[in-house]
C-alpha cells in the first residue's frame, strides 16, 4: 500500500505533462479511461457488492442506494467521460494580450493548477467524474473517498489508470488514496508544497473542517441554505411552481430551497394554497408532505409546527420548509444577508423594481428572478460539467466546470528590456 | 479602543453598499480621502516622528527610511488615491452572458468580494494604497500594519476616515486594527463569517504563518527566489544588462533575481564579464558589490564564496547571487522546477526553440524570455496599481490589480422556469 504522501508526490512529478500535452492526445487518454471503465465492470461490481454488504444497514436505504451501482450507472460514468473529451480545452488559451510602451509583449494565458485534490463521501461515481474534469483540464488528480465506497472507488480508479497507461500517460495522475482514516485527510490539508488546490465535496461538516484546517488554498462548496422570496406582485401560480420544484424536486442537493420568504400582501392567498399543494396533494398522490416550521407571522395562514430557534440557520436537505412573513422586499433581503450561506436565492415578482432591488442586493453565487434555485448547476448553466458549487468568493464562484480548474501565467517576451 | 472584531463586523455592515454606488461617488469619496489625507499632513508628520523615535534603534537606517514619511511621500499617497479613482471601475462588468435553450437568460457580472483583511509590515504607505484599492474595487478594507507604524498608520487612517465621512460614506469602510499584538492577526485569519479574503504582505514568515492558519480564504503573495537562466545563446551583453537590473536595481524586492543558472557553453564568456560589471565595476563606483555564491561548476569561472545548502533555497533580499552552471536548457528548467517559488523567471535566449521550452515548462507567475524580472508589477504589467503579487495558483496569480480584488455573482431571469 502506498502513503498518502507517495500518491501526492507521484501526482506532482507526473502532473508537469498535462500542461503540454495537446488537446487530442489528453482526449484519447479520456476515452482510454472510459473504456477501460466498462471493460472493468464485473470487477468493479463485485468490489461495490461488498462496499454495499459491509455497510447496508449502517447506512440505511437512501444512503446505500448511493453507494451502489449497477451495469448503467457504470456505463453512465463511461459516457460522462466521453462527454468531457468533447468540452473545449480550457488551457492554453490567451486571456489577454498587451503590448507596453517599453515593446514587452505580455501575454495571460490558462494553465492548469497543477494537482488538485479532492476529498468527497459516498457516491463512488466522483471517482470518475472528478478525475475526468482534472485530467481535461491538464490537472492531476488526488482523490480520497469516503470509507464505506473505497473497495468501489479502488476498482474505478485502478481501471482508470489502466486506460491512462494503455494511452501512454502516467497512472499517477489519477490518485486514489487508500488510507481512509482521518490521517489522510490531514496529510493532504498540509500538503500545500504538493497540491495546488484542495476541493471539499460532501456534508456541511467535512467542508467546514477543511476550510478550517487547510494549509492547501482550498474551495469551498456547496452548502445552500436557499431562500425562495415571493414577493407582493408575484404571480401566485408561478411562485407554487417555483416553490414546489425547489423544495421538492430533490431535496437532498445543495441548490433545494430551505426556506421561504412570503410578502405580507401576498401570504392570504399564497400560503393556503401552497400548504394544499405540498402537504394535502402529496399526501393524496402518495409522496412524502413536506412539513413547515412557521414564524409567528406565518403561522395564520396555513398548518406547521412553530420554527425552532434554528430553523432558519439549517440545511435541511428533506421534505422540511422553513417560512417566514415579511413586510418588504427589504426586509427579504435583510433576511437573506443574515442567513444566507451564499448559494442561490431567488424573488418572485412581476414588479421589475423590486427584482433589480433583489439581484442588485443580495449577495449569492446565483441570484434569480421567477426561475427555481434549482437551476444552479454546471450542466444547467451550459458549463457542460460540473467538479461542485463554490460558495466562496475567492477563485469561483457557483457552478464551478473546467474553466474554473485552470490558472493562469504571464509569459512575458521582450528584446533585452531592464526596468529603469 | 474598538476591539478587532467590532472593528471587522462594522466594516462589514458597511461594506454592501459599496456593491451599489455609482463610480462617480466612490470616485468622489477616493478624492475627499486623498484631500483628507494632505490637510492632515502635520498631524500625520508628528505621528511618524514619535513612530520613527521609538524604533530607530531596533530597526536600523534601512527599515527606518521605509518608515519615515515627508511632506513628499504624503503628497506622493494622496497623488496615488488620485490615479486609483482614475482607473476604470472593476465592478458591475458582465463577464459573460448566456441565453439557455429553457429561456433563462444567464450573466456573469463582476462583484466586489466584499472585506479584504490585510495584514502587512512596516511601511505606513500601505495604509493609504491599500484602502482605496479596496474601496474602488467596492471593498471594505480591515488593516492591520506593523507595530512599529501603529501611530503614523492610526493618523493616515484616521485622515482616510474623514474624507470617506465627508463623501457621506462610512467611516467604517476603512478600518484599521488597534490592537498591535498577535491577538489580533490571528483574529482576522478566523473571522471566515466577517471577512471575504485575507491578503498578507511582507515577509515570508508572515506570508506562511498567514496561509497555514488562516481559516479566511487567503492569498500568498510575494515570496520571490526568482532565477535567470543565461542560455548558450545569449546574447552575452543582454544577459549581463538583464543580470545587472535583476540583481542589483532594487535587491530588496520579491522581484530581484536570487539566483543564476548558466549554460555552460556561455559560462566562460559570460561569468568573468558578470564579476567585472557586478563586483570591480561597483567597488570603483563606490557601490556595493555583489557577493557570489558559487556551485562547484560555477567556480571555475570566477571568484566568490562556496554555496552552502540553503544558497539555492534562499530569497536574499541582499546584494547575493547564488549562481549554478547547467548543461542545459533542460536542466535549468528542471532547476527552477525544484527551488522556485513560482514568482518570476527568466531566460536570455537568442534561440525561438529554446525560449519557448522555458516559456512552456515553467511553472510561475511570470516567465520572461529576453528581458528583467523586475518587471513583475501591477504598474508595468499595465494594471495601473497593485495590491501584491499573487505566488498561489487559486484566485489570482501575478500582480492584483482592481479586477483581481473582485469575485462575480451569477444573476439569472427566467419568467416561471422550474428545474425537470
Amino acid at each position: 500500500m502506498k502513503t498518502t504522501l507517495e500518491i501526492m508526490r507521484e501526482a506532482k512529478e507526473a502532473a508537469p505533462m498535462l500542461g503540454w500535452v495537446s488537446s487530442p492526445e489528453k482526449n484519447r487518454a479520456l476515452t482510454a479511461m472510459a473504456d477501460a471503465l466498462e471493460e472493468a465492470e464485473e470487477e468493479i461490481l463485485a468490489a461495490n457488492a461488498e462496499d454495499v454488504e459491509a455497510s447496508r444497514e449502517r447506512l440505511g436505504p437512501i444512503m446505500t442506494d448511493r453507494l451502489r451501482l449497477t451495469p448503467e450507472r457504470i456505463r453512465g460514468m463511461a459516457d460522462g467521460i466521453r462527454e468531457v473529451a468533447e468540452l473545449p480545452d480550457p488551457v492554453g488559451k490567451i486571456l489577454s494580450k498587451t503590448v507596453r510602451p517599453n515593446g514587452l509583449v505580455i501575454e495571460k494565458t490558462s494553465v492548469p493548477l497543477g494537482v488538485i485534490g479532492i476529498i468527497y463521501e459516498s457516491r463512488p461515481n466522483v471517482t470518475s467524474d472528478a478525475a475526468a474534469l482534472a485530467l481535461k483540464s491538464g490537472n492531476a488528480a488526488v482523490l480520497r473517498g469516503g470509507k464505506e465506497a473505497f473497495r468501489s472507488n479502488k476498482a474505478i480508479a485502478d481501471a482508470l489508470r489502466r486506460g491512462l497507461n494503455s494511452a501512454g500517460f502516467s497512472p499517477a495522475l489519477v490518485g486514489l488514496v487508500e488510507d481512509t482514516s482521518r490521517d489522510s485527510a490531514r496529510e493532504m490539508m498540509e500538503a500545500d508544497r504538493l497540491l495546488d488546490a484542495l476541493i471539499p465535496r460532501g456534508g456541511a461538516g467535512l467542508i467546514r473542517s477543511v476550510a478550517e484546517n487547510a494549509k492547501v488554498p482550498c474551495i469551498r462548496t456547496g452548502v445552500g441554505i436557499c431562500h425562495v422570496y415571493v414577493d407582493a406582485a408575484a404571480d401566485i401560480g408561478m411562485a407554487l411552481d417555483i416553490v414546489e420544484n425547489a423544495k421538492t424536486s430533490r431535496p437532498s442537493v445543495c441548490n433545494a430551497e430551505e426556506v421561504l420568504l412570503v410578502h405580507r400582501a401576498a401570504a392570504g392567498e399564497f400560503l393556503p394554497k401552497l400548504s394544499k399543494r405540498l402537504r394535502d396533494e402529496r399526501i393524496a398522490a402518495g409522496k412524502t408532505p413536506v412539513e413547515f416550521r412557521l414564524d409567528p407571522g406565518a403561522a395564520g395562514y396555513l398548518d406547521g409546527t412553530p420554527a425552532g430557534e434554528d430553523d432558519f440557520d439549517t440545511e435541511f436537505l428533506d421534505y422540511i420548509l422553513a417560512v417566514k412573513v415579511v413586510d418588504s422586499v427589504e426586509e427579504a433581503v435583510g433576511h437573506i444577508a443574515a442567513h444566507s450561506t451564499g448559494h442561490s436565492e431567488a424573488i418572485v415578482t412581476s414588479d421589475p423594481g423590486a427584482a433589480e432591488y433583489f439581484l442588485n442586493r443580495v449577495d449569492a453565487a446565483a441570484v434569480y428572478v421567477n426561475a427555481s434555485t434549482r437551476f444552479t448547476d454546471g450542466g444547467e448553466f451550459g458549463l457542460g460539467c460540473e467538479m461542485g458549487i463554490s460558495t466562496q468568493k475567492l477563485h469561483a464562484r457557483g457552478p464551478m466546470g473546467l474553466e474554473e480548474l485552470t490558472s493562469y501565467k504571464y509569459v512575458v517576451r521582450g528584446n533585452g528590456q531592464i526596468r529603469g
